[in-house]
């Protein structure tokens, strides 16, 4: 085979240009196609539910929710070195459910219907208003208005700032 | 080189079975060496707090307690396809926390000091007098003693035989 000319790997560069537009867009939503936040874009990310749990956590009146927060690889690796500001790529997302009566057993309450997933992402560039998170509130997968998702930020800014805006503590 | 005689092969093969006597032992007791309960032998599964979340659970009145069970990849994968007897190699941690009112939120409830790590391990040759299930009871890694230890199945099989002893649902 004749060697290629030089000039031939200008013509694959070029053509590597809209490729690595198209990879940047979509590292900047990396599930596009799903049901997003308003304000944030957010989703529920795929695999989620088999991510380790961070705390589970009991809503009192009026919710009466079960709720456990689960985190992704960079979230656990954050809350094991205690780094504040949590790094980039950290997604904290927790799962709740209206609690019942264990049926089972008597002083035990359990988890009944799926209420809401709700979903925090860290993103310094992309959400640099809201503390470098974004937010999603799902409802059976679908995200809930903006009115409520306008309401996310302020209540985290309000009463856990010092800790980067996470309620959540890895329970030891 | 010259070829080796046949007989070579039989002193290697004598040599194995110590080390094949040994393999089994450890089969059996993978985490040899590690504080076990007492009648089952159950130990403390390295890596579990990284496992999936099975569901939480509120323990009412005396204990008061936040609780989380976690699976192993054989139990995750009995709970989505409803497997029932579980498989052998089922292993379920449940974690337990006092609980304590949320310092940053009133209407919540979190994990406080840790209580007690409970483990249930599937194994239906090991244990063919519980149902198959090895039972552990830790506080602080070390096991309860002998009395508690003799209570665990008892009250499995008086309320969940029918769900293979395992009050636990998968929370969906």
């Amino acid at each position: 085979m004749a060697p290629e000319p030089r000039r031939s790997w200008l013509l694959p560069a070029a053509a590597l240009v809209p490729i690595l537009a198209f990879a940047a867009a979509a590292l900047a939503q990396p599930e596009a196609g799903k049901p997003a936040s308003p304000i944030y874009g957010v989703t529920v990310p795929d695999g989620y539910r088999a991510w380790p749990l961070i705390a589970p956590a009991l809503e009192g009146a009026p919710l009466n929710e079960l709720r456990a927060v689960l985190g992704n690889d960079v979230a656990v690796k954050a809350y094991a070195r205690g780094t504040l500001p949590f790094p980039d790529g950290t997604i904290l997302v927790k799962l709740a459910w209206q609690h019942v009566p264990s049926p089972d057993f008597e002083p035990a309450t359990v988890p009944g219907r799926a209420t809401t997933v709700q979903v925090m992402v860290k993103d310094a560039q992309r959400y640099p208003a809201t503390g470098g998170w974004g937010f999603g509130r799902f409802i059976d997968g679908q995200p809930v208005d903006e009115a409520q998702h306008e309401t996310c930020f302020a209540c985290h800014e309000a009463r856990v700032k010092d800790r980067d805006f996470v309620f959540t503590r890895y329970a030891r």
